[in-house]
Formats: structure tokens, sequence, C-alpha cells
């Protein structure tokens, strides 16, 4: 039996944290990758990691690199790599630069690892997960992004403080977008089992969806410089241990559309089942009139954004 | 029955990473402090780790503040505060706005929580430890110093990829300052029980310590810019869980010495079991004739450092 | 700081197996306590499942004992003594002798720690934790029974296996007694959110709920001598850790309600907030017409058996 | 990617506790095995411990059978079945109906997992490890014995007591046989890293080996009836560990010698690498003459009990 393999691209904070929180719970070896230019500062994030590994328990190898060579066959490929917005940046810029960092990633991914599972945290998210399950030739159940993960764990983390409970017990439910694009389906999330709206009047309900719509800006405000990690690698990181360890876990995640939801060709948010073989199923709920008009707002919002890819 | 209590002072990586990895154990709620001019980054960096609780399926609040009653009644408090040494920055200046530091943070600290415990990571650690404890007026069980858990991890993750084992079955040990002058006593290092000199060959166990010495080093010219604080947050919190969870586990702590090893009225490091009620005892061991010269230059060493207190 | 101290009363399996997992999870040191004629079987058990301590890494005492003393200044007190019915036993025989043994017990335990949280397990559970308020003058939030989280993690054992996903993503929501008397309230049970009315036909849920009001009667008829063991103690030990981590779970529990869902003085199977204070709040639901007459029948049985006490 | 799968022969106590320990890491998916007879007791084990997975928060899927079948493509597989010795029962007889056990067993354990790596705990372990070896046809890497890493954890387990230290920071080391055989190495023996012939007297630390030795009997005179079967378990579920997550960890294991301390064609108690293919390696030391003499005092006892095989 030999270790699974888990590359990480991109070694900002997310991408370290994420690696950093793969090699705590033994999911398998990492490899951290960024460019040439950081290949310095990305071994000295993997060697003090990796020095931290005796106190915390942990056997895990995790190596620092610009070389992809070095993530040759990689059970799962995880992408934080692009570039933020920027002051002055139009949106088109944005997506274009990071489809360009998109593809040639992947085209140096799959080059290694051509049976590997991507998933995919840059932004704009849908539209990058497109571009990388485009350019991989990877079937659609192993190119994956995540968004609402992230995206629930901030509801549910206001609801707990809310009602003053713990987190385990709070759920949350998104579908579309990340993001203004959400669409949070709040009676299918609930506390202890108890439907949100017979804990909280509809007016709180409301600014806690508002809130978290706006949760990552809220972090970048506070941070000044910078934007989330803790939480978005611990998204990603969770939907990694489903893969490695086959969880079939049902968790929100950006997925191929082929019918489902009345969607064809794009990556949207929607429930999913993911285990050993990645997105092993999407599942259709049926929708109220409000929700489906907030969800094809939210697939038009997306395909604006595809369309803008060159 | 409520939940324990622990403050972090200083907000950048090594007091950030520490606030996550307490609360990833639940070892308590977790009070993230920093000046005001960061408070906002400071509740960015505590609100981000909280989003990750409901992924990560911990119980902990975290705040982020630049207030210290909300640190009121910890039981543990960690000092990272500190400025780091900068070009052209004489050693003198270093230890002195330190030494500044110490005392407003100590000041604050002891008003809101006079009966907590105190762990120092702000180097040079030696002297700042002795600043605290003779700031805070607490008995010196409860004010420790942070290096050997640190240099022992760096050692041990060495030690493991040399001889290709697991790291949970290395061993190291050492005494005196953090460093340059830590003093390695190799035949207490073992892996798997077995003596390391048994192992390795001299010439490459010394290269590995000297490794070893210049560990902090070589994390710095890797980052380019920053030092180390995934290893140091790890040690830090194992020392917070060995007193929260009172385990009297035998670890490596700075300790204030009136008599063991022939020291009286400095901070040195030294094997120590460390238990709910901070150091419950200082550990001696017979050295050998080399040892003891190593250990006095260290020790030599810290009290030029405390010279340079004003 | 000192441990938290649990003691289990009763050294069968289950109070055995709750023993290691509360050990497991270092929530404390643990005293296994049995009847005099057991002392030695008992204290047999407890060192076994010290000597595994190292191997699993947990630092925690465990000792077994038949002198209630050693269990002085517990801050949890689980109880699973008691008799199991047996062959041309009468129901009210069955609860008397428990009764007789829960008041020695209670006495017993108030006596040495007058301040303790008591968990009762022993059937018929509703009763007998009645008995254990009664006997030992403690307010009614530190007096609590097993049976709904048991029952729900049957159940969501159970549908989770025929869904085939993970048994993290299944919630389930039970009032009132324990097996037979158990109300589901499938409406309020989910797998990842998602209402399982949507997801399961409903003849398949019916027999779901049936195997649950059962679940204990199968694993009897299964084992064929003796009953279950490591479920009960995995769900004393939820209890157990959400009050020594203050943690504020939504569990369901035997609370003693005081006009809570229109009864008064009786113990009865209700969602409750658990925490550091043991039971902090009882949540009361609206319930349909068809809930309110099964939560009544289920009182009625309750009040059936206390009618049996002497 | 799908889960590993481990199988457990024998569901009995320690065979249970074993599928239990390996379920609650999430190791893989757990078959626990028992005769036909026991078919149903062992069904009822298997359901018992999957109804305590939602509450303990694991993914493993633990079934219960007398079929062989249900192996199928075991990663590993842990062999707990035989008999104990009876009052009257000679030694030969002993040895001889679990030789015969071993050999069915492995028979159909190699028909439906021909590469499996297989762990053996039945006694006398030396001799039933071999038999296994024999039958099974596998390379002496996958077939292995537990002994010291029990041995150890007891011997750990009273240093630490006497010590009034964390088990964490205690290790031993011990050669050759189980119980009476065991070749102790106390100078390989440290509480943090110090040895602990300098922090116990001689006559102390003798007293403990001595009840190391008779560890096991220990437990059995307490429980009065049956044998240890929490810290067995333990031991084997830290042995698939190392093999699953190919840890590559220094632990004792009884292994097939072919020339190492001297010895060929026997099983014994050696210091060993553990990691994804088994034992990788047997580490040799160098022994003192009294060493030597109590490992071939050992080793003639193995023979022995070679020589009743038939």
């Amino acid at each position: 039996m030999s270790r699974r393999k888990i590359s990480v691209i991109g070694a900002g904070f997310t991408g370290a944290t994420t690696a950093l929180f793969i090699a705590q719970k033994e999911l398998g070896d990492v490899v951290l990758v960024d460019i040439p230019q950081l290949q310095n500062p990305t071994r000295g994030k993997a060697l003090d990691m990796l020095e931290a590994s005796p106190v915390q328990g942990f056997d895990a190898n995790i190596i620092g690199t610009s070389n992809y060579e070095d993530t040759k066959d990689s059970d799962i490929v995880v992408i934080t790599a692009g570039i933020a917005r920027k002051p002055g940046m139009s949106r088109d810029d944005l997506v274009q630069t990071n489809q360009k960092i998109m593809k040639t990633v992947t085209h140096e991914v799959v080059k290694y690892s051509p049976n590997c599972i991507i998933i995919v945290l840059t932004n704009p998210v849908d539209a990058m997960t497109y571009t990388v399950y485009k350019e991989s030739g990877l079937p659609k159940s192993r190119v994956i992004g995540q968004s609402g993960v992230l995206d629930t764990a901030r509801f549910r983390t206001f609801i707990a403080q809310e009602l003053n409970i713990s987190v385990k017990d709070v759920t949350g439910f998104v579908l579309g977008g990340h993001g203004d694009d959400m669409v949070p389906l709040v009676r299918y999330s609930y506390a202890g089992g108890i439907p949100l709206e017979k804990l909280l009047p509809k007016e709180r309900l409301d600014e806690i969806v508002a809130r978290t719509r706006t949760g990552g800006g809220e972090i970048v405000n506070l941070l000044g410089n910078g934007s989330a990690y803790y939480a978005p690698a611990a998204s990603l990181t969770q939907m990694v241990e489903a893969i490695i360890k086959d969880q079939r876990r049902i968790l929100p995640a950006i997925a191929y559309l082929e019918g489902e939801y009345g969607f064809n060709g794009i990556y949207l948010g929607v429930p999913t089942i993911l285990g050993g073989n990645g997105i092993e199923k999407v599942i259709e709920l049926e929708l109220t009139e409000e929700e489906k008009i907030a969800l094809n707002k939210s697939a038009e919002s997306v395909k604006n954004v595809l369309g803008v890819l060159v």
C-alpha cells in the first residue's frame, strides 16, 4: 500500500493552509506548487509545516516545488493559483488572466497525473472550473469547483453565533454561484434539525443571508490586504477528504450540468454526492418559483462570465 | 462547567496559527489580541478561522481584539508579540524594544488575568521570559518560555527524513538557549528507542545538529520575507495542551532556575514536567564535561542579553 | 488547572465501553464503579483500557473500584447500573428492582459529588431518571436521561445505508420515550439537508422507523445473550462531551418537564440544549395533531411506569 | 479511489474491539468474521458498532459474517481466532488445536485475498504466525505477529504511573517472545528521552519488568473469566494503521528471521520498520552478552513450541 498523493497548485495563504490541513489529517503526501520565482518561499512554507509534524503527530511528506514533475501520479490536485482582482482591473481582465493561468496549470497537471481528480478554487470559480474541465479532457465527475462548502460554513457560523449553539448542529444549503450569486435555500437549513424559520424571525434570517453573501468581502475589508484563507482551505480539505476516504458525502459543489436543473454545458453550484470517483451524483431538488428565478439569475451570471473566456 | 480560555497576544502569522491550532483541538475559547492599529486585521483573521469551525468540526469561540479587557480570566496567555530584528538594527535595540513590548503586554495581561499561566515565544526568548516573569509578579512555575519543543521538532523532522521513518518514532533532546546556543544531547535522542549514534554516522549527525541550530534561519532564508510560524505555533499549542489537560508531559521549556544545573536567577532551556500548574518540576540530568561547558556557554549568552535589559 | 473527572456507575459492557470512549477523547479522568463482588473484574477492565492508552495516545487515569469514595468530586456521573429484564420477570419487578438500585447509587453519588451532573441510561430510562432526580435533590438541569441520541443514531445508520451516503450527513429527530414509545419526527430528519420524505418513499421510511423503534431488540436477538453497548456508550459519551466542553449542542435528552409540551412533573424525551450546566434549555416545537397524539401516548406510558415506583 | 478493506478473523472481545478501533480511525471498511455458529452474534456486534458511527463521526462499513467470501480483496487480515488454554489442557493440545484453526483460517483468507498482509495475535503467537506463514505462501514481509506493541504498552503504562507523567513520553523496548519469554531492553527505554535507569532504582525497574512479563496474567486474574482485549486491540490497530498509512514506524513485531540475530527459519519478536509493504526491515541491534542469552532462551522456547506443530 502506498500513500495517497495530493498536489496543491498555488502556495499563497489558501494553498499553503490547504496543504497543512490535508497533512494534519494524514490524507496523503502533499506537493505544494508555485511558480519558479516563488520556489524558495514555497519550499520554506512546506518545510515549516513539515517541521510541525512531529509535534502535531502526523506522518505526511510535504514538499514545495515549482516543478510539476513532482506532482506525478497525484490522486487529487487542488488549484488555488490565480490573481485577485486589483483596483482598476476590469472583470474581463481578471477572467482572462486567470483563464490563462488555468490553462497553463491544467496542461501541466494532466501531463503528470492523467487520471487525477481536480478541485478548483480560483475565482470566478464557475468559469475557471469550466476552463479546467475543457482543458483537461477529464470526465466531468473528476473536475469540481468549490464554493458551497465555504458559503454554508459561513452561514452556519453566523447562525450558531446568533442562537448561541454548537456549530456542529447547524446545517446550511445553497445553490448557484459564489457570493452575490449564491441562492440560499433557508428552508433546507436547520439547527438541530429544526428549520431555521422556526427559530429566527425572517428579518434576522435575511440579514444573516445577506452577510453570508458578502462573507468573503467582509474578511477582505477587515484584513485590509488580502482575503480569507482559513475557511476556504478547510472547505477544500473537506472535499479532498470525502474523495480520498470515499465517504459519499452530500456536499454542495460546482458541477458540470447536462440537463440537471434545466441547464446544459455550464458549471454551477448544486448538491452532489462526493466520493472516491469525484462527483458521483448531482442531486436534483424541486425548487419553488422564487428559487428557480434566483438560480436562473445565478446561471445567467455564470454564462456572462463564460462569454468573456477567450 | 465553563470552557477554558486562552489568549494569544500578537496576531501575526505565529499568533494567528497558534489560535487556530488551539481551537482545532477544542482546548478552549481563544482571544487573539493585537495593537489597536491592527484591530481589524486581527478581527478578520479570527472571523476567518471561526468560519472554518463548522467544516473542521470544532466548537471554540475565537475573537480578535485590541482590548485587553476581552482577555479577562484567561487560563493561559501566549505571548508572540514583538518585533523581528531588522537589517541595521543592533541586538541591543532589538532586546530593548521587545522588552518594552513585554512590559506593556504583561501589565495588561495580569491586570485582567492575575492567576494565568504565561507562555512566551518572543525573541530573545530567555530574556523576554525573564522580563515577563519580573513584570508579572507571578510564581516562576507560571511563566514559561518556548524554545526546546520547536528545536527538537526540527531535529526530529530531519532525522525522520534521513532514516525514512515516521516522525512519531523519533525523539530529540536539547538544553540551553534557542538556535545557536542550543545544546543538543544527541545521546538522549532516539529513533524507535535506538540511540541515534547507532543508526547514523557521527558526521551525519553533526550535520543534522548544525542544521537544527540554524533551523529558524533556514526558513527565514527560504521565505525571503518573514520567519517560520507553523512549527512554532504547533510547539506553543503542545505546551498549552499539556497545561489545559494537566498531562504532566516531559517537555523542554525555558524555566526559571534557582540552583538547578548550577544556575541562579536566570531563565534557561531545561527538561521540565509541564502540567496543570505550569512547570511542575525541572528535571536535572547528569551532564558530561562537554555538555556542561556548552550549557555554561549558553547561560553566559543568556546573561549577556539580560545585561542589556533596561 | 486540574482534569475533569467522570464516574461511570456499572461496569458491564456499556459502562466499560463508555469509560473507554471518554478516556479516548481525553475528556477527563474516569472512575468505573461496580458492586464489591465485581471489584476485581472492574479493576481488570479499567487496567486493560489504561494499558491501551500509550498506544492510542490518550492521557487519562482510569480506575476500577467498588468504593464510591473514589468518585469524590466528579464533574459528571453516568449511571448504567441495573438489571435487564429476565424471562419470567414482570415489568413491575424490573422497575422496582432498578428503582432500588438507582436509589442506592444516587445516594452514594451525591454524598461524594454533591454538585455533579448525572446522566442516566438504566431502563426504563424515563422512570429511572425521575427516581435519580427525586433521590438526588439536584436541580432538574443536572439530572438527564439518555435515549434520543441512541435512537437517532440507529435511524441515521439505517438511512445512510439505504441511501449509500455518509452517516455524517444524515440527521434524525425523535421525541418521547425510548424504543416502542419513540415518536420519530421524520419531517425533521434529513440527508444533506434534504428532507427524507423527498428522498425515500413513505413505505420505506416507515419500515426504517419501525426498525429503529425495535433497534435495541434487533441487537438483543442477534447477540442471543446480552444487549447493545457500542452505540449506547457512544451516545452517553456524546452527552458527556457536550457538557465537559460546554458545547451547547442541540441533542435529544430525557428532561424534567414543567409545562413544556403540556406536561408537568415527568421526565420525557425532548430536544434540549446541552452545555456546561447540563440541560440549558428545553426546545419546544409546534407539533402536528398526529405527533401530539403520539407524544401523549408516550407520556402516558411513562406515567404508567412512574405509577409502579414504590 | 476506493476504501481500504480490513478483515478481522475471530469476533471475540479482542476481534470486535479491533474492528471498532479500525473503524473509529476510518482506516477502511471492516469485515468481522467468526464461525457459522456465531454468525448472528458477530452480525450483532458489527451492527452495534456501525450504529455508533453517526455519533462518533466515522464513515466505515462494518459487517459481521461467517462467510469468507465477504473478505474478498482485503488489504489486511487480522487473525484473533483460536481458543484459550483451558484448565487441564496440555500446552501441546493448545498448540495443535490453534494450529488447526490457523490452517483453516489461512486457507480461506488467502483464497479470497491472495495479496493481503496478515497480522496474527493468536497464542502461542510465534508458532501461530509461523503456521500462517507456511500455510499462506505469502512472502515473509506480509505475515506478521503481534506481541511487542502490547508488551511495551503495558510497560509504558506502569512507568508512566510510577513517575506520574504522561504515557505519551514513555517508550519501551522488548525483544523475543511474548510474556515470560519477553526480553526487555530497559537500557533502550526512556521517559522524555531520559533512560529509565536514571529515573528509577534498579529494584523498582525490575519489579515493573516482572509485572510487564505477567501483564496478561494480571488481567486474566482480575477478570476471573476471560483475558485482556482493549490493549491487545489497540496494539493490533496501531500495526494496521502503520501499514494502511505506510507510516514506516519502528515497532516491535514478530518477524520471520533469516539470519538476523543469528536465527534462521523462526518467527521471533524484533524491532522492525512497519509500512505499506508490511515488515519493510528487521532492525538489528548489538546486544550485550546477557541480552543474547535471554534472546537465545526466548528463541529456544519458540523452537520448542514449533516442535509441537503437526
